[in-house]
């Protein structure tokens, strides 16, 4: 499959009823809409402002992570990434869609001696405690990923591990558990880099946190680990070769945006669920959580704007949130992804005599994923809950490197309908401000806080 | 510490501003409101249709868990439990936010010698085929978890495990390796269990899946790795207590349900936000996501409502959702969790020359942390976002399942105040019926699912 292909039927109020989008509109309103869009991004694009575009035709960025992950890497037992956000989000979902969720729980072997792979995101003392105990520091490499090299959370766990690598290995060796991945030229990290000799890989600095996942930030974690990062890039071009149309109807990114983007602004559905059917792609739903809320999620003039995405996985949510999607307010859009998997399992036909469980035998537990998808998905169609559908096939490094550009895209297309720079993220400075202050950080005052109120605690 | 404590300024309208609840209200109409919500809770408790009120005090039903987990549970060396919704959510968070995020990643002295537990949710082959690969199930337990014995999920896996195990005991002794928990005279697991001799767990029959958390669902994979139940219960009768009174500034649970209904449908913030700042209460999270979303997301006479819950852990997601949850719509209500790490980690002043770390020496990550929450909160207050703070104090077995109980009880209230029935989900009955008519099960029809349409795939 070249590149995942998106059924978008069930927004049509040909098949879905009043709530949809009645077909004229996609050769018509919204198809201008979305050539204007596209304007808008080609533009950006052409003056050099969406870095993310070109990652996927960077070979030789792609080589060097390779080399570096293949010699040097290899020494290790195991790699933690360090970082938060657009720093870790991107690795832990190539981790899990493509080395399945329990990787750290294999043996050498089925690993094929590939490291174990962890991420220390938040500066959670429990965690991090727990996570370095346990491991053996000395066979430990630690990437540091922070494009500023301020980051609170991974630079205080940064200092964390710099201490006790310095209790346990030759202090003139220490800068060898580590790689960096930073600014080609600014920065704390680069700064260390030059003055101890860190191997230091570098993120474009056209190129944001969230849309990083296809630049040494992703690439690193995943070539580490045995990821054939050429699968991944050869994958997100295919993607870009099919999302590169002005023309609505022919561009799935497209077609995602302005499908999403019209049923929150016209019919009241604020709400985003991406729900997949598959263990393995949950981590991508919070990196497109990620990506969709910090992208959409503005001010624009005087005005609130923007989508809230809402992670969720089938079966398993159907027994969780599907209720309120089916009876609750008419405030949601399902974005559903189907796979297919590895290797299915077949299940057995035992208990015959039981009518409740006679039916499974001689089915498979793929089949049966597979039927509550199409059933959820047709349930929701007949209550008229629209949904899309994103066919990705099996997840290799290929359909998934797709399905990454193709989110990507579709974000920087959503952030012209919606009007808004999906670049920035202005809205979390007060709060970083907020934490200097508290942590006595020089040229930051304390803020004043109100005083706990006795009156509204119990 | 008794049971959580709420902090609620921030919904105040003195505190955070136009946006919020005038403070007379909390002693008049709102007041009101809650005493008849009280009532109508009280009304059904009394007929018995709210079970999970008793499960704190019910000694018996613990110590059968205990004695069952102490003996025959540590004769293995895994434990997987066979569930979905909630007859797994409970479970997960338990093992999650007490014995932290990396348990089955181990080693048996780091464990005390408790098996590794493993939870079973989705028909995902590759999820399942992983698992049973690599776990030798001769030494393993199946603890399946149905009420009705006919979850065709939880099911498919039954008959896939039951079909692995022939062919690596022997077959008279297939039935040592399961434990169910179920309907205590009805169902399909019932009859097997009466037939084979399975030793088999009660739910009650009013106490419904995502209430059951205190009941052998959640007990028993607690007791089997370790958890004294009793600390659970304890901690549970605790927040029991406490929120026992109709008068509302005297009870946490009240409060939390007032105030999160009143933003819903007064101020029109319908999504609200779970964020504690602590990984091990992430799995929490999903846990209150099912509670919240499958209790109140419900169809009222012909009208659609229910609030949204939104899954968040700080500090990590001030990187990726907090940035909407400051700048986009005014449609949410964060409900913070604040903790206390069980052993904190000192940050080494490494770096001292260096502006941007220097500030971190010295700190902590606990501090770092705590001081990220309360920056969070009060830059929240300040663009007019309202919150509320539990405070939960360290996570231990008391404290959590003070926290379980307080979640349970204004999720009933929250029911009578949205007028809705937090017991049933009808919604998820179209899915279910579909699903079986895809499958052939007897008696149900194969659907009629519109034709996948080529005009809207691309």
């Amino acid at each position: 499959m070249s590149a995942p292909q998106i059924d978008y039927s069930n927004v049509i109020a040909d098949v879905l009823g009043p709530g949809g989008i009645e077909k004229e509109r996609l050769e018509g309103d919204l198809a201008d809409r979305f050539a204007v869009a596209h304007e808008v991004v080609q533009a950006r694009r052409e003056a050099g402002e969406m870095g993310f575009f070109d990652l996927p035709g960077d070979d030789a960025t792609a080589a060097t992570v390779q080399e570096l992950a293949d010699g040097f890497g290899q020494w290790f037992e195991n790699v933690v990434v360090l970082g938060i956000g657009g720093s870790s989000l991107g690795g832990i979902t190539l981790r899990e869609a493509l080395l399945g969720p329990a990787w750290n729980e294999l043996d050498d072997d089925a690993r094929s001696f590939f490291p174990r792979l962890y991420v220390l995101e938040n500066p959670d003392p429990d965690t991090a405690r727990g996570l370095l105990d346990r491991l053996d520091l000395r066979k430990t490499l630690f990437n540091v990923i922070s494009k500023s090299g301020t980051t609170a959370e991974t630079m205080a766990l940064y200092l964390v591990i710099r201490g006790r690598l310095l209790e346990v290995v030759d202090p003139e060796k220490v800068h060898g558990h580590f790689i960096f991945t930073t600014d080609p030229e600014r920065g704390v990290l680069r700064s260390i880099s030059a003055a101890e000799g860190v191997p230091t890989l570098s993120i474009p600095p056209n190129v944001g946190g969230r849309f990083s996942v296809l630049s040494p930030v992703g690439l690193f974690p995943a070539a580490i680990t045995g990821t054939p990062v050429d699968e991944l890039l050869l994958g997100a071009r295919r993607a870009l070769d099919r999302c590169g149309t002005g023309v609505l109807r022919e561009n799935p990114a497209g077609l995602l945006a302005t499908v999403l983007h019209a049923m929150d602004t016209e019919k009241g559905r604020p709400i985003h669920v991406l729900m997949p059917y598959a263990d393995r792609l949950r981590a991508l739903t919070l990196w497109f959580q990620q990506l969709w809320a910090e992208s959409l999620g503005k001010l624009r003039g005087s005005e609130h704007v923007g989508p809230t995405p809402l992670p969720a996985v089938g079966a398993t949510d159907q027994h969780a949130q599907v209720q309120l999607f089916m009876e609750g307010p008419q405030d949601k859009v399902v974005i559903f992804l189907s796979t297919e998997p590895g290797e299915d399992v077949p299940i057995p036909a035992l208990h015959g005599d039981i009518d409740a469980l006679a039916y499974l035998g001689g089915a498979t537990l793929g089949g049966l994923l597979d039927a509550e998808r199409r059933a959820t998905t047709e349930a929701l169609r007949r209550r008229g809950r629209p949904s899309v559908t994103l066919h990705v096939g099996p997840v290799t490094p290929s359909s998934l490197g797709g399905l990454l550009m193709l989110f990507q895209i579709a974000t920087v297309y959503a952030g012209a309908l919606y009007g808004v720079d999906p670049l920035d993220q202005p809205g979390v400075e007060l709060g970083k401000e907020l934490t200097y202050g508290l942590m006595g950080r020089a040229g930051y005052a304390p803020p004043e806080l109100p005083d706990p109120d006795p009156r509204w605690y119990v």
